[in-house]
């Protein structure tokens, strides 16, 4: 199935629990809106695509589950949730592109009915559309590999973190779907090894070659000349920074060094042309998530952490930028993308 | 007590399980060579210094577990000794220094028992001096570090890393022992976290400052300048370059990049001048310390792994190396170092 996909039988949101890969494959069921928000702070669905469709199913199932019996409480409950689903994740712009989508999309309906059948029908639309933007980044960004490249990668900006194929993983994807051998290096991504956990799994499911390493070995194998590119997702692009996973930054520095190409695959529903570096709040996440690792502690359980869940990465160390419409080369004119 | 010490009562070496921090504090007693080299493989004794001690120590207990009746008999256990140690961690250059030390001495004794004794106190002599040599580096480095510094340090090269006091932190420790201010961050070191098992826990017994990060959180931080310096230790350093815990290198291009301060704390025993770069193998180390994480799956089980334990900094990157002798700065020419 989807990542993420809607229950038509029971009106409800169905998701594969990324938290329990690859030890057990477990499809969970949101039939309300505090469900679907605990699945997005528990990282149960995470992945900026991923969260723009969950965005926009939120929106559909909160149109579905309100009691309201005139156009104006419907759409007041749906404000509501929208800010609910929104506060979840701040860094994430596509899950609040994917909310005011739908928002959006309602103005047109002029009645009860009408606005929960165009609240659901926008949502499938986006995630239908998540696919096919993915499979057009996947035609422009396979251009970039060569056969045998050993390419790089952080997090899991795979199939996992899209409604299906992928944006890094999907460029990937598509290179070996034209035949092209490719190697993927899948950093664990610490501290909630997504990268062990999610991309690694996803790339064996495909009979992709895949090796795992720790976060800090990409230096090392960088400067043995075992890397030939770099590509990873976006949570947020803004004027001047990529906001992706914590330790993107660190992997484009190392790559700047070595000469390495760096790119940085995303739809354009992750570009936020309004905000800027300093306008971006990072997520905090929980100390505990670096003191204990399943369930055993790994550190003083009163030692003071730092969790940043993302960085910031200045365009001028991204050598090109993969969208759904082409791929984008320094200097970056943002506004351009979108003209 | 001390890291590792001998116990005069038993005839043994006694040793603070590192695997066991920060969750507990056990010491074990290591009556038998075997029992000694498990806990260097398991890491249970780590750390440049501290295995230069193991190796003294384990020598001494080769001569007294002996049941030879001639010197010859003697000599050819304690070579087949030597060989065994050696061999549990080929990149750590002080655990070969500290048997090769005492198979040295021991060419002045004349009988048997000259040999038991021999060995005992010249193992005892270079425990001792591992703690004195800390203490001058610290005395050096300390001047390197100001009142209100943040520190980012790798691994452990503390004092559980060494006899007592540490390297990196025994820097840190003096600066503090002179009045200064000095914060710490500690990368948690994956995928054995030696930064947030014992780094954290050394600190906090102290009383120093210190934030847990994860590994690739350090280029984020020194973004933002949040870190002015960084100290780390070394396993072994040859004409060309520095090998340390994997994820240094990384580390000192981040450091290049913003231009802060790399220094490397290491007693003149790490030193190997004949050694170069390609001559060194790096130990590369089971591949389910990156599938589990205390006993608990975290990637497909039969996924690639590479896990290199430690990873090379080449000399350019490095600002100074602090030594017991003095701080030396590029251009480094090791020899002289020995004049």
């Amino acid at each position: 199935m989807r990542t993420i996909d809607w229950n038509d039988e029971s009106d409800s949101i169905m998701l594969i629990d990324q938290t329990l890969l690859p030890a057990e494959y477990k499809v969970i069921e949101c039939k309300t809106l505090a469900a679907l928000c605990e699945a997005i702070m528990s990282l149960r669905v995470r992945g900026a695509p991923a969260l723009g469709a969950a965005g926009g199913y939120g929106m559909a199932l909160a149109a579905r589950l309100s009691s309201a019996k005139d156009m104006d409480g419907l759409l007041k409950d749906m404000q509501i949730a929208a800010r609910a689903i929104k506060g979840t994740r701040p860094t994430a712009v596509n899950l609040a592109w994917g909310v005011d989508r739908v928002l959006h999309a309602i103005n047109d309906a002029y009645d009860l009915k009408g606005i929960k059948n165009t609240a659901l029908s926008e949502a499938k639309m986006m995630a239908d559309e998540d696919v096919t933007k993915n499979r057009k980044m996947g035609e422009f960004g396979a251009k970039l590999l060569e056969d045998g490249d050993v390419v790089l990668t952080h997090c899991n900006a795979g199939r996992m973190a899209c409604v299906d194929w992928g944006t890094a993983l999907g460029v990937i994807r598509s290179a070996v779907e034209d035949g092209k051998q490719i190697q993927v290096v899948a950093c664990e991504t610490r501290p909630l090894n997504q990268g062990s956990r999610i991309t690694a799994w996803e790339l064996m499911q495909d009979n992709i070659p895949v090796t795992l390493i720790a976060d800090s070995m990409s230096g090392h194998l960088m400067r043995k000349g075992v890397i030939n590119k770099v590509i990873v997702g976006a949570d947020r692009i803004t004027e001047d920074v990529v906001f992706n996973k914590i330790g993107t930054y660190t992997h484009s520095v190392l790559a700047k060094e070595h000469g390495i190409p760096f790119y940085v695959a995303a739809p354009l529903s992750t570009f936020d042309l309004e905000g800027w570096e300093e306008s971006v709040t990072i997520e905090l996440r929980d100390e505990n998530e670096l003191r204990f690792c399943n369930g055993k502690i790994m550190a003083p359980k009163d030692v003071k952490v730092y969790n940043p869940a993302f960085d910031a990465t200045p365009m001028e160390n991204i050598t090109g930028l993969i969208t759904e419409r082409g791929i984008y080369y320094p200097p970056f004119l943002l506004d351009e993308l979108f003209i």
